[in-house]
């Protein structure tokens, strides 16, 4: 039994659109890493990222450029509203108006501002954390879900735990740029034969295995700033087939991340579905994704000098609980 | 004129105690890089970090292991309520509980948890940015404080510039091991005599220059550990001195981030004073600077190999137009 | 000079539309209520309302039937971003799917929820405060702006002095029924004519005076409710004309309040501005302005027993220092 | 079985300090309304209050003084914490300092200020919901807690279906001035025969019948304003007795408020318990009830007159699906 389904003439694999349960748990029972790293684990795949790993990453330093892989956190941001989730709201304690006014009741001309934000940790670039997928009531490990995230947050695999490991070797592969003109069509299902075409054209740089965090770009970013937010978060776009499951789950790699609200195909490969490759990554492979990066300077970077590779810091901010985290990675070539 | 004053016979600065505008004034006059990097400048000192001292960075890595100097963002937290400030209100807005009970209204078994944080971009480990801090109405580079920090944020300066550039080489410079048993008293002024010695105790590899991020640790937060919140968040806590001025701006650093809440010595070393270092170093000498990092692990870690410095990559989640933002800086050695 | 322009043939006021400054001035002039209440005042025209008029107010109760005249807060709301205003986001800190898994460590099976809110103060139904619009850096009163709302809030007006005043007699205006078939048209400016012939249409209990609560019904919500809140908040709306201030301020009433988002006709009666009637009757009349509240249930039931005042309780939520704030606002007939 | 315990000599109450459990299982058998107003019922006990009941109270206005019983909602505020309650965060979109600066954007001299505020929905003055306290994972009417109040709120018995009823006869039964000095001692237990005594030397108007709102008043507030918050969310207080259970029901009463955080004495009359009484008069009585309501000002002025009721106007702000809601009570003599 395999999650990878025969493949007609055409080379594409298919699915049986009208029975996506049965294709997540086919897939779920084939990647399953449940009790690979025992009982008590909190880290899924981001074991698979070692101190090794760290050294073979910070040696691909050659020029010491640096880009930043996050978007900017304001209104004018992806998020539509979709089940409460708002674009980040920003507003000042002090400002610098106040303080040249003399307003403040500071000594010595002294003069401060100061500012809060209210976000959704998801709404922007941001680390899915392991509590932010279930399947059928399961979390990471065959926890109850339950038993894991309540009102209070998530008791047990909170991105807290993430927060030292995630730098190490990044590999881009840009299907955007190999597959099209930079820019992938919305509904275009990436498959093992395009990510495996990708690094192969993009050469040794781009070779992925154990422990490295991949990089996905579709071009959808590139397409919402041209055109407007309508659509991103949540709408039609490329990603990930489906049938890549055995491929994430095989490589062994330590987590990987897109430039789209949401990682997979939309909409997805299934009649009535949502989201069904999480369905099968986070709780069962342990899997940790990244959405929303912004990879279009990177890429752009990587075309020029044929570095597919880098060093990757992307740390998420430790909200105690939380299922997920925003997060500013920064690659450094 | 220097912001040094004459050493009296014990070998530490003296300051006149009832003029810290005065002592502001001179320093100011001193350390001023407004115009150095040209009129329309948003970095400050983050210029001295160049593609260089990454490169040389990246080359201190050995080993390959990776320490978070952030603090857990949660509740349990630094503030006590100092201007509005709060610990981060970390709530679900879909849980595992949920999940479980099937009331999310997904199709084949897809269950997900989101979450949603408010908080003051200050309230824990963070970076202050060029737009925090004012003396007499005069924000960084010499710009009015009401042209550049609106109700609408940092027009000019936000935190979000800063994105992409701080990831360099780290040294750790721990004055609470190297002056006392681990924990400096409160209201010490860690002066420039006592940075150096530390750097001489230190060995070769805690040598501070030009585009370096230093990380002061006091000890500070170690205590707040065990003995409780109160007073961390704006109390008496050892710090650098008012006449530490100099050497910030002489030795080029890039940035300098301690364990306490505030980087200089509480209580101030004037009578009726606030904060006059940082009227001094963040908007004369341009310099970024870091609050509330958890240096403890690492500490330990260098005392015990004898290396001081590292791979630092410290990217602020890039809100736009704050004055200051949420980091989790990640030390690869 | 008189802020009623001269009548031309159609017996519609006519202003020019080229100056709206001067049109702001000229009708400040002739309205200000500056120094009526003394130099202290925090209540503007809330003075009229006085323990007459609540003994007025409650014997119009009749029947004893209560309308809330309210809108729902939630994410389905009027806000779609400007200036940062969105819709309240409700989450929650404990839930009944918690307290009935028993996750919540509470003994003798009690369980509980709880929850939190997050919104702007004018993001629905609510009251502005005095604080809320300037004139030229004028407040109420002839104050400063600068002193009297800072970053901290209104530290001289906040909507907390409203908080035991608002409840009286409160007189229902139904425009929409009265011009036309419950909706009047996008910019259409309700003048003084058709306040007066409305309240001579709606007989004796439309009769406004001194101290009373005045809501004027345009139909804009109903059709917001059936269309959709695309240009709701800030699009164009029929509402008030600029030429009502001086019926806004000789009737000496005490507030004013609307089924819209701003109150006065959108697009604004001249060629270049930015709500014209809110600059003079805020700062200068020092009227409290009421918007987006649902008047459609109270209006059909006046329209049924044709009687049109009310026994009106428009209590905010007194958060300190607010510029506005939400309100229940509870008509008893 | 009565859930009033036989009287020792002494005359008060007893209880079987370690049964708890079995104590609010007996109360809830004798007290229960499930079942009263149907299985569709979303108002509880707030069915009693009629039409006719607000034409009582409105003919209780005499004078025509009001007075609001709301808090000041701010960071001064009760809240220490407890279960992520925080005081209200108050923040500024805009303010005079700005307008006065000119930095707007606006046109013809017009300036404004705008806020938002962030705080848990029962962190000040508030009304409990109905969903907001359950027994053994029942709701009000008997529903399961899980299908009333999810993440996503209360979706049965919001707030939101309050939102037109809170407005009727109140009255005010001063125990603080009746029992003590004006302020009862922490642990004080009010029973059935307190309140009954209250009420008789009160005299006529102080008489509680079918859907009157019962204010409480303990003198609590009072006291926390004098030294402080410290205790007063969560900690021991004076406040009714479990055994007020079966009078709360009997008299048919609308709802009951209290000047305390949670309107049952604490500690709880039970040697390890959590606000049995709520567990009791929510879920099985259907009892709105209000907290931290400030009664001071009117105990001062019923005290004067002899007049203990009043019209009471207590209308929450309806957040669709809210367990709770801040309110501004308006009493009016």
């Amino acid at each position: 039994m395999s999650v990878m389904p025969a493949l007609p003439a055409d080379g594409r694999p298919t699915l049986d659109r009208t029975d996506p349960e049965g294709a997540v748990a086919r897939a779920a029972a084939e990647v399953s890493n449940w009790g690979r790293w025992g009982d008590d684990d909190v880290l899924g795949t981001v074991n698979f990222l070692d101190d090794g790993k760290r050294r073979e990453g910070a040696a691909l330093v050659r020029r010491g450029v640096s880009f930043s892989l996050a978007q900017r956190f304001d209104m004018d941001g992806p998020q539509t509203g979709w089940r409460r989730r708002t674009n980040p709201v920003h507003t000042m304690l002090d400002t610098g108006v106040d303080a040249e006014r003399g307003s403040q009741g500071f000594p010595h001309g002294f003069g401060g501002a100061d500012d809060v934000v209210s976000m959704p940790l998801q709404c922007s670039t941001q680390w899915d954390g392991l509590g932010h997928i279930f399947d059928h009531g399961r979390a990471w490990n065959g926890r109850a879900a339950g038993d894991v995230v309540t009102s209070e947050g998530d008791r047990v695999t909170g991105i807290e735990h993430m927060a030292p490991h995630l730098a190490g070797r990044g590999v881009l592969l840009d299907l955007g740029r190999h597959l099209a003109d930079g820019e992938l069509p919305d509904g275009y299902a990436i498959t093992e034969d395009d990510l495996r075409a990708c690094m192969a054209a993009q050469g040794p740089t781009a070779q992925v295995g154990r422990g490295d965090i991949v990089l996905v770009r579709t071009g959808r970013l590139a397409r919402a700033r041209r055109e407007g937010w309508a659509g991103y978060a949540g709408g039609p776009s490329a990603g990930l087939s489906f049938t890549t499951a055995g491929w994430l789950h095989r490589t062994e790699i330590a987590a990987v991340a897109t430039d789209t609200w949401g990682f997979e195909v939309r909409p997805n490969e299934f009649d009535d579905a949502f989201q069904p490759l999480h369905q099968v990554a986070i709780p069962h492979i342990g899997l940790t994704v990244g959405e929303m990066w912004d990879l279009d300077a990177l890429a752009a970077d990587c075309a020029i000098d044929g570095r597919w590779d880098f060093f990757l810091t992307a740390a998420p901010i430790p909200v105690t609980g939380a299922v997920g985290a925003p997060v500013n990675p920064v690659a450094v070539k």
